[in-house]
């Protein structure tokens, strides 16, 4: 095995999924987030899962040769299933390669979307005759009299024809400029801006993940769909505490700390934005909608909404239904009649974030019983059987996002992502660079693969010298050691002075994670009369999901050990997802304000039994 | 007959007429804008009209013994169409004494309207139950769930409740500040500010008459309709030009002057608001509502909207129906969710004021053929015959506001308002001081009066020396002169070194603006084929317009000599009073739309007859 690391790029998209050697284009699909159809079960028997390399297609297997034309194996297609690869790649993936069932997961797939851009922002070209004497109606009479002739579903008595005042300002001079030819821009029948044919630009919208540690942003092309980048950064926030209850308590200090956590995330949002647009050489102001979903607390501090009944019981958020306000209102300067989406929440700890989670995975249509668990600072567990949608969270802590461990880091170049006990200890480094840190799926992998090995107990202890058993191989044995503490730990690398380390501290912070996580599970399944080998559908999501190998989840204990592999599925960052879809499509804010209200919200520290579960779900489940 | 004015204050609304000594109650109160029931003609034979003096009632008249018992005589109650004021005087009108008909004219009184506060903005008591273990509902949720308990009216179906950002940012912490009793603030449906019940302030309105020369505003209770304080303020865009023609060159300039004439009213209307609350003890932000009526200039220039297209043929405003933002938007700083009304227009010259105008008017409902005449620096006229409402607007200038007259000023003190040639000419002054000048009325009541005495002939020319005829008094006489340039004038008022006189070209100017204003109503009437004889009402609308004489009216030709004194009305600022109703009541608006919708735009300088017209009309009428 190799600790090269190759780029796999899919076209259309251009999503990337980094991969080891080896890896089938199948696998390397689904780490992207797209589902590749393989209806033979991925025996290389149907030809349905093609794929065509832009370049250096490697030789041909056997069942490439017996489905494809020798034109289509020159021009470089292959099939998906049987191809694994060896170096990076660009790869072109048809329409029909990708699997179009209702139960697909949707993360990132910007040609498998179940929403599209459904014209809720809209651009109508008119041309329009200009006043003369006997025609003088006034400008803005005109204009709705060309709209309504220009759309074909435009019902001049239900549909209420209104302007907005930026540009009603602006509109006498641009038609009399446009000589009544131009582009009219309407957002839900509203008239948001009038420009010259010419120069009317696409319409864009922001896509927004506020996690707790962790922020994403997307621009996204509101006539297509299209993604055209995504940013990542950190949640400027975490200064102020890393969970939500520290962010609370400040908040709690008075109107200006909270102020000043709303306007700490705000301009962390728009300097995404404002990065989004700049480098694809957009304007914000052609940037007419933004949705967002994060947890109850992230949301109501990016609103400006005092969180404080959040943190004490009953845990109250100040919304139930999704928030639609001017991004104006909330400081962030896009255009000037930009619309805000902020998802419906469900309770106090279980947010938007998540409802944007089950609208990306379809939840109303999985194969149930069914069980999606989206592990970030808060892990989110959501069940779904006999049509009820049952939701928790649980303070999981910032381990999985490489934050409060001692050598913890993003999953960024120099994070090593993967590890794999052999002979010793073999990483993935993400970049192929010198390790600098471990990110939240190389933790899981570690501590999965030390437990494997021996050198972490069940309790999570980890073994040093003479504790560790004699099949141990000697490179492993030698990498564990006694800190400066007097506490065990496990040498990852070592560079000059600088060394990097696995604590005992750290895995306490993973078991403690991992453990509120299962115990959640537990209490959910209990509550719903169903054990783990009845689930039909386990999906992992979350910023590192697409990285993690099952096994490792399994022992660490955040899969039930009773759920089979091909019954887990690691879905990526859903709720990016979902606000992808939110930003874009009209009927997936629908779907998310039914799913917001169908959702059981479930207070697990309610439940007698929590604190016995979590206790035993500290536990590691072991090699 | 007397110089002296006496006040005469009407309860409840608090309606003030300045009179001479002499005039009835009901003159009186129609100065003032109500009209008084007088089913007898007048003739104190019926009793309907009584009203109640608060203090020094004059000895009873023998109708007043006949109609009234002898405890209402002791407690003040006298008949308006028989009592004459001598002096100051407080009087109540009951209900049973206003003319109570569809027909009658509204311009002020607040015990007399069409329209009644109808609850676009309203106050919600709320008892809601703290949140607890069992009930963890979001705050909004629990807040529409106690409306819909409270409001019998409340569809949750159909109604949407929606809660604005600024409320959602304090809502979490007013609610438990005030657990959970408080009152809801809904501005339709949508809440726009919740407070404790003990500091609830009553909902205030604002209205203003936007004028080329004059602003006029208005503080408004929404509950009780109760009209607190009015204010007047120059329009200070006159420095930019008088008329509006002017106003829109100077805004043709770009953006910046565009802007510079929007900043100028946007602060006098700011200024008033200012005032106006202050001065009553009104916090702004209580201000939830305001109406703006003017022509269509103004709005445009008030809403900061280009008039460019208004400036040339076809003349095309930017809108027609009326317009509704938030007054944040405007510039002007009222509730954060305050919402502005601006009234819809029917042409590039005939605008809101108009509008207003026939509201107030009830001009759907008046005996037609009907022809109401609104006197400011623009005058609009419109026809109500057959159900077609034609309007039209004429340059009448500024010079029935006190302006480009030499000595012209507003109505306020010191100006002259009535003029009556005895002897000699005789003055009333406003506030009983020294002249310091002639307002509108006092203009068109001087002019009236020379051209009766005939020192100012039917072709304007004022007469000096041997031209005047031996049968004008010799103290009227000896005020004609020639003035410095050579051109006659007639002496008012010299005190030391200053005079005040009339000059010819001050003539000039009332005779152009009542010429316009009297060729756009022979052209309305030559278009609907009617003669003046036939029109059974002549409503004549303006700032000034309750102190001018029907005489004097049609002798300068401002009211075709046709129409018996009878059928004209003198009606007062209409438009103001059709701001303030729309200020106040969502059925106002409503019927100011559908006014709007249904007259019909008549351009005058499209008539082929129009310049014709205009030259005869500048012909006075004469003695």
């Amino acid at each position: 095995m190799s600790n090269h690391t190759i780029c796999v790029t899919f076209i259309p998209g251009g999503r990337i999924a980094l991969e080891r050697p080896g890896t089938t284009i199948v696998e390397a699909g689904a780490h992207a987030g797209f589902v590749i159809n393989t209806p033979c079960g991925g025996g290389g028997k149907c030809g349905k899962c093609r794929v065509r390399f832009e370049q250096d297609a490697p030789p041909p297997t056997p069942a490439d040769g017996a489905r494809l034309a020798p034109e289509e194996l020159a021009q470089g297609w292959r099939l998906a299933c049987q191809t694994r690869l060896t170096q990076d790649a660009a790869l072109y993936v048809p329409q029909s390669s990708l699997f179009g069932g209702r139960h697909q997961i949707q993360t990132m797939g910007s040609s498998q979307r179940l929403y599209a851009p459904d014209g809720a922002i809209r651009k109508v070209m008119l041309d329009m005759t200009p006043p003369h004497m006997e025609d003088d109606a006034p400008d803005l009479l005109r204009l709705e009299h060309a709209l309504a002739k220009a759309l074909p579903d435009w019902d001049g008595i239900a549909d209420v024809f209104e302007a907005s005042p930026h540009v009603m300002r602006v509109l006498g001079s641009r038609l009399r400029e446009t000589r009544f030819k131009g582009t009219a821009i309407l957002q839900d029948n509203c008239l948001v801006d009038y420009l010259a044919a010419d120069v009317s630009p696409p319409l864009y919208a922001l896509a927004f993940d506020i996690g707790t540690t962790t922020l994403v942003g997307a621009l996204l092309n509101m006539e297509t769909g299209e993604e055209l980048d995504t940013i990542a950064a950190m949640n400027p926030q975490t200064i102020y505490g890393d969970d939500v209850l520290s962010r609370i308590a400040y908040a709690g200090r008075g109107a200006s700390a909270l102020e000043e956590l709303h306007i700490s995330i705000i301009n962390a949002v728009q300097d995404m934005a404002v990065n989004l647009c700049s480098r694809n050489a957009v304007k914000t102001d052609v940037v007419y909608h933004v949705a967002f979903a994060g947890n109850t607390t992230m949301q109501h501090l990016l609103c400006g909404f005092d969180p404080a009944s959040l943190g004490s019981v009953p845990f109250v958020p100040l919304h139930k239904h999704g928030i639609v306000m001017k991004a104006s209102d909330m400081g962030l300067p896009l255009h000037p009649e930009a619309k805000a989406y902020i998802f419906p929440v469900i309770g106090g700890f279980v947010g938007g974030d998540t409802v944007a989670g089950l609208l990306a995975c379809d939840a109303a249509h999985l194969d149930t019983p069914a069980l999606m668990v989206d592990i970030g600072t808060n892990g989110e567990i959501v069940l779904i059987h006999n049509g009820t949608l049952r939701a928790a969270s649980t303070a999981a802590g910032p381990a999985f996002e490489g934050s409060r461990i001692s050598c913890g880091m993003r999953a960024t170049n120099g994070a090593i992502e993967r590890v794999k006990a052999n002979a010793d200890l073999e990483f993935n480094v993400i970049g192929d660079v010198e390790p600098a840190g471990l990110c939240g799926s190389g933790l899981i992998d570690l501590c999965g693969e030390l437990l494997k090995t021996g050198v972490i107990g069940c309790d999570g202890r980890m073994l040093v010298g003479e504790e560790i058993g004699g099949t141990v191989p000697g490179a492993i044995r030698r990498r564990m050691r006694l800190g400066e503490n007097g506490e065990p730990e496990c040498v990852l690398h070592e560079s000059g002075d600088i060394s990097i380390t696995l604590t005992q501290r750290d895995v306490r912070e993973l078991q403690l994670g991992a453990g509120a996580i299962r115990a959640g599970v537990n209490i959910l399944l209990k509550q719903a009369g169903i054990s783990p080998a009845e689930l039909r559908q386990v999906l992992i999501a979350g910023g590192f999901g697409s990285f993690i190998r099952r096994d490792n989840a399994q022992r660490i204990g955040l899969i039930p050990a009773e759920v089979p592999h091909d019954r887990t599925r690691f879905v990526g960052n859903v709720a990016f997802s979902g606000a992808r879809w939110a930003a874009l499509s009209r009927q997936a804010r629908c779907a998310a304000e039914e799913l917001g209200n169908s959702v059981l919200h479930v207070e697990l520290s309610h439940d007698p039994d929590f604190a016995m579960e979590f206790a035993l779900a500290m536990q590691f489940q072991g090699g």
